[in-house]
């Protein structure tokens, strides 16, 4: 038995999960929030207990140091040497990674340059990398890509219809986001519905602040909605999704905005946010929807722009054989859930309103007769990463 | 019996057919191409003849007077009274045109104000309308949108998920394009299957250099491909079709283009030319597909861009009755027909090769147990816009 961490560096934040492997048992978990920023957050829960306090961290080496001292002082561990292995989510991983690899010089570098598609977390995600080979640089460092599991989709869907040759200059092409999560809803989905994961035809909603769906066949990503960036594809909390780029252009000319100013509107102030002009969270919206209704048509826009994305998947894949939500929306707005597979009633996809009641449960949500399998499953991209540091230990021979 | 003159007047072009109505008879159609430029080329076919010289033609005026010496030299009418009305061809209607109208002097100041939407179109179509009135000032005058039909959208499908006040204060969303073209085919459909529109499911294609579907229900447009200009939807001759925004910036940045430039290239250097780096044109492509990779992927990426919207639509839609191919590629290219409905078999959509193979005649071209019946039917946009000169005419009392 030996300990993995499991790691996602955020530009001001750390999130962290040690896990007991490969028993797959959580020891404790917390997180850092405001790093760089006057007061920080520290949070740990560990053997029932929940630890919090506020603390100045300057940058993310004094959050994982303070990270390691309370693993200490708490007796989370024995010894810092019981840690094996380290996970680390980064966001971009390009052409260059489709597995989770060992962290080397080689891989640090790549990782830095690629910073270039993904500006806000490469460079949060290789500070962690570099802070941790430091402090415990006994452990097996492993980077775990967001943009891996969708490395598999053929060329006509990760291709632009753009001049050909800012792919190959820039790698301008689609490369997805939340890789980790549909792989790990993937693999339970086949689990549970017991057929194995290459027999099927399935669509994975991962469905929370960020939305992303993709089609998965073979057992292989073969098409997801966000794109060159995670700015594409349905609408999310404050990301616009899909949108017309001349009329962006239209904005930014009418509004004085430059493109750094649009983006960042495009990011932060469009989606749920931006149509409803209320809140970017679907709670707050559903609470008032039936007197507001704005927040009613941002709903709806949100529904139908999923609903049209498994259409899309379904004619790709020529076929479903499974739907599965996951994240904070995916796997508890049961409402939601409902409205998006009443779209799919005409095809005989169905759901069972008592099962799809339950929430942040993992299970089967169809009704008996539905001609797709639904699922909600809760995601656990952590577990995914210690499995992933699991295995890549085995074939380092350690 | 009288003379109506369906009238396209493009930035340096103008298109004109001389139908006899109600009998709906072409009676003479031609262009003059090269308006403003150094040597014009003027066109007309009457009585199985083709007329064509070159000349210069400094603007529109030139060119509409030339028409109308034509007319009179060729004998096409024997007074040019006889042309009773003119239905001009609208690019953008805006939210203030929802079906075709007489023009007066309003509506003339509103299509000069709705150029913001439609920068190289709206001019010049406003430039025909004017020339006309001057010249044939007893004609009743009628603009017809090419956004009118999609007017009728729900607020769901023709928002954008942006910060509303961009709605409200410029007007951005989705107004779509084509829409004369895919009111007339669906009427056909509609004739050829002798079913009332208005119970029709019906996906109409409008494939060509620019490319456009829709989704109709209770007889009207609810969805369509194209957005705020047609820019968007799916890969086009030139045209780019979605792309992620965050992306078009990353290359602007890269490149060194100003937005003008890369809005340029996205119009006309990407799409089918763009994948390919050989041609616009679908049937140079096809030519090579089988020793040229990049003209094999361009067609691929079309085939599955165009099949994608048939699957959102179907789900929006909750079901298919029918789906309608039109203009250039669509009537013609049955290959694509073939491959596109290919990757509907599975839900029991499919086509009699046989009947696929006509070209460019009005047909239902889907096997006799297929799920949905799909036609093939030449669009007819002059003949559309004849038929709202005559419907006004009655209104108007003339």
């Amino acid at each position: 038995m030996s300990k993995t961490l499991a790691v996602n560096a955020g530009s001001s934040s750390l999130k962290f999960q040690l896990l007991e492997m490969p028993a797959e048992k959580v020891i404790a978990k917390g997180q850092v929030e405001r790093i760089g920023l006057d007061e920080g957050i520290f949070t740990l829960k560990f053997n029932g207990e929940k630890t919090e306090f506020t603390k100045e961290f300057p940058d993310h080496r004094a959050a994982i140091e303070e990270m390691l001292r309370q693993f200490s002082e708490k007796e989370v561990v024995t010894d810092l040497s019981e840690i094996t292995g380290v996970g680390h989510r980064v966001v971009a991983g390009g052409e260059w990674f489709n597995k989770s690899v060992v962290v080397d010089d080689e891989v640090l570098e790549k990782i830095h340059r690629l910073a270039a598609y993904a500006p806000l977390h490469n460079p949060a995600n290789a500070a962690g990398i570099e802070t941790f080979r430091e402090l415990l640089p006994d452990a097996l460092s492993v980077a775990v890509f967001d943009t891996a599991f969708h490395q598999t989709m053929p060329r006509e869907n990760y291709l632009y219809s753009l001049p050909y040759e800012y792919y190959t200059k820039y790698g301008a092409r689609k490369y997805g986001a939340h890789g980790t999560s549909h792989r790990y809803v993937a693999e339970r989905t086949a689990e549970i519905l017991d057929k194995p994961l290459e027999d099927l035809k399935l669509i994975t909603l991962h469905l929370g602040a960020g939305a992303s769906i993709t089609a998965i066949k073979d057992g292989k990503s073969f098409d997801t909605s966000m794109g060159f960036t995670p700015l594409a594809g349905v609408t999310m909390a404050t990301r616009s999704g899909d949108v017309d780029p001349s009329l962006i252009y239209y904005i930014q000319e009418r509004e004085g905005l430059s493109n750094e100013e649009m983006l960042y509107i495009l990011n932060n102030k469009s989606g749920l946010l931006g149509i409803s002009t209320l809140s970017s969270d679907m709670r707050d919206l559903e609470d008032v929807q039936e007197t507001n209704e704005h927040a009613k048509l941002a709903l709806d826009i949100f529904i139908d722009r999923v609903a049209r994305y498994i259409g899309q998947y379904i004619v790709e894949l020529g076929g479903v054989d499974a739907i599965t939500f996951t994240a904070g929306i995916g796997e508890n707005a049961y409402e939601d859930r409902q409205l998006i597979i009443d779209r799919l009633n005409f095809m005989g996809i169905k759901l069972d309103e008592e099962a799809n009641k339950v929430r942040g449960q993992e299970r089967i949500i169809s009704a008996a007769d539905s001609t797709a399998a639904v699922l909600a499953v809760p995601t656990n991209e952590e577990l995914e990463i210690a499995r992933d540091v699991e295995m890549l230990k085995k074939n380092n021979g350690r």
